[in-house]
């Protein structure tokens, strides 16, 4: 197997295309412990620079799918659409997409992440919530499905798991970085979980993965492709995230302003997002032809209150305290705050989302290393946004830490411009989008 | 340490050019196990991606070096200077070179490699030699040079062991063929061992490890480049390795050949690539200025007999029966023998120098894998080179091995080719010649 390994290798270091069996055979043969992380590093590397096409992306996603387990849905009587984000700051986006999209009808298979880095992860934000519980089987995780329209769960090490050992081994040899690798890591997991059809939000600015635009619409070619390549429908959609989406960056924060969302008072950031989303879920699920029909259904699950008699559903599903949940809305905050006050007049120029995403993670939100702890109650109020105005002394952001040290870290990352001249700011988030 | 390693990494991988203290701290962190092994498997393939400058790659021979111990030459009164070859066929230079260099008063600390894939190693030649020792010590090797005027030895694990572990990992990672971690394999090991000059002999064609001119002379310039950002003189001689060199491929075969150049007998392609080696291994020490008057000084070396004389001081010192040795030529050869037959009359149009290669690893002169074992006796004959004439039923070849069945399969290796017209060959093996 080692020689074939070297092979492999090989042939991607000189630029060529590897066949399905080669890839199949690397992927088995990693997760088996058959070769060795050093071959592993060797040709991610070799992909990093050389790339790979979507074929060749779509047999490397295939391969990572046919690694472990594979979450049985079959037979359930609607299309199964999921949606993934590349990560953003205040992005609460799923928890409201779900429910919405499952009240239009189709069924949300979600398995979310972690915080890592600036940026936040779903299940941190469902873990404020008391009793609230992302570890289901696979029986219940389908039970969820059927009954409520949608779950949230956490990835099961079963599912996936060479991408698992690949994306560990990617993180300690620089090789992260790889649009290749990143989507079949990306789509291997959503159609293991059973999605039949996928929604990516690209995200794209300073408080995203992908900081230009090229890279972004370079990544979302590639999870359409390669999507294709397996006979599966992804659209991506490119979305700013210069600054955090709505007014909060927390867990519980973001769950509290997600509630407000599916109660028809969301900010308009969000909201935009949040329908537009929704809409190429409803187009990718086959429930709808254009887009302005789609985000009609979409408003209407807000507006009915549809969308979040489903979330409440869902919360109970999955063990929540429902009533404690809304009762802590407003008051649920950590026990150290501070407030940013405005060191002058003028125009707020910029709220950068990866500083704000880094104050979060500094005041406990998120995490640095994967085995650090997060704190559900910690986080930051955006009290203006880009292009308000303030007066000298105004608060301009809230901030919560459950220790006094983390607040002042926190704290001192914060640092918004305030101008004498009101900012441009572009007409939308979306900033693109791509299907097959 | 591992932070820094991905950031190193990632820097390489990004095409920067690494710094001293980045190269030096990777590979000491690699050396001391701080590192892991697929990290360096991940820079590799950066390396042999994005390249390296000559003075990256003078740091990194730097910081193998710095690896482990360094042979102590120090107060010897005389240039030291060695040759290194990348690898041919029937290439028993190193064997007339170090004495005739001697004879002109250099000093040749010599250290060797062992046979590996089509190519043959001198310490395996040396071995076929009874008595002869090739695992000196410090001492005794510093004692020879300074008594005999060349040792002839095989490395230590303890003088550039991040060169031994690097390159076992490259092997099986596929980062073997990258010019700069080459250059600095080569370079540690021959200045770790004690030599203030090098000429390379960069064998270029089907026999050798670089099969273009365009990859031999990229090396040749590397060396020589890196040899001046080191501060040493280093010069790459490129030679033709289409064709075997001399009329041997063997261990005691070549051993035997040798002989036969040391006493003036020698086929004129060993001897042309002899005599401009040893030639510039005089102007590389500081013995002469143009290659003329050098070349002169070789030839009266080996007319006088006073290579030969150093040979047999060397042979003896080492531990070898110089008096057995002689005794053993034209008789002494290996249990099983087959002559090729020419199936037609004409010319020979191509003696394939990596055929007789593989033949000759079948017959047990080479290994395929480092822990094979090697005939002192196996090998090859010619009787006839390429552009000689031939009859129908002429003696082409005769070939040796210790077992039938290895004489089998190495025998159905050979086919030289046999045409009705003489074939045109390059008036020269010697292709180009780079200096700094």
């Amino acid at each position: 197997m080692s020689v074939r390994a070297v092979d492999i290798i090989a042939a991607k270091r000189d630029s060529k295309s590897l066949g399905e069996e080669q890839i199949h055979g690397f992927i088995q043969g990693y997760a088996a412990g058959n070769i060795a992380d050093y071959q592993a590093a060797a040709l991610c590397m070799a992909i990093l620079l050389n790339g790979m096409n979507a074929e060749e992306t779509g047999h490397l996603t295939r391969a990572m799918i046919a690694s472990g387990e594979v979450i049985d849905l079959e037979g359930i009587d609607a299309p199964l659409v999921d949606k993934h984000s590349t990560g953003g700051v205040g992005d609460k986006v799923s928890l409201i997409l779900a429910p919405m999209a499952a009240a239009c009808g189709l069924k949300v298979p979600m398995m979310s992440g972690r915080a890592l880095g600036h940026t936040g992860g779903t299940l941190d934000k469902l873990d404020s919530i008391p009793g609230y519980s992302t570890a289901l089987s696979p029986s219940r995780f389908r039970d969820g499905i059927e009954k409520v329209g949608f779950v949230m769960s956490g990835q099961s090490e079963k599912v996936v798991p060479a991408d698992h050992k690949l994306y560990a081994l990617r993180d300690v040899s620089a090789t992260v970085e790889s649009i290749p690798l990143i989507t079949a890591s990306i789509l291997s997991k959503k159609f293991a979980e059973g999605a039949q059809s996928l929604v990516m939000d690209v995200k794209c600015g300073r408080g995203a993965f992908m900081k230009t635009r090229e890279e972004a619409r370079a990544l979302a070619l590639s999870l359409v492709d390669t999507g294709k390549s397996l006979g599966r429908r992804v659209v991506a959609v490119l979305t700013d995230m210069a600054e955090p989406l709505g007014f909060t960056v927390g867990n519980f924060l973001e769950v509290e302003e997600a509630i407000a969302c599916l109660q028809g008072e969301g900010p308009a950031d969000v909201m935009e997002i949040s329908y537009r989303l929704g809409a190429w879920m409803l187009i990718a699920g086959g429930f709808e032809k254009n887009l302005q029909s789609a985000e009609k259904c979409c408003r209407r699950a807000i507006e009915s209150g549809s969308a979040f008699e489903i979330f409440k559903a869902n919360v109970e599903f999955q063990g929540g305290n429902f009533s404690e949940l809304m009762a802590m809305r407003g008051r649920a905050r950590a026990e150290f705050s501070r407030e940013l006050l405005a060191s002058q007049s003028g125009y707020l120029s910029k709220i950068d989302a990866l500083e704000v995403g880094m104050a979060a993670v500094a005041l406990g939100v998120g995490r640095n290393v994967a085995k650090d702890s997060v704190e559900a109650l910690a986080g930051i109020e955006l009290l203006k946004k880009t292009g308000d105005k303030v007066e000298k002394g105004e608060s301009i952001m809230r901030v919560w830490a459950q220790k006094e040290a983390r607040l002042d870290v926190g704290f001192s990352k914060l640092a918004p411009p305030i101008a004498p001249e009101k900012p441009s700011k572009a007409p939308s988030l979306i900033l693109e989008e791509v299907t097959d």
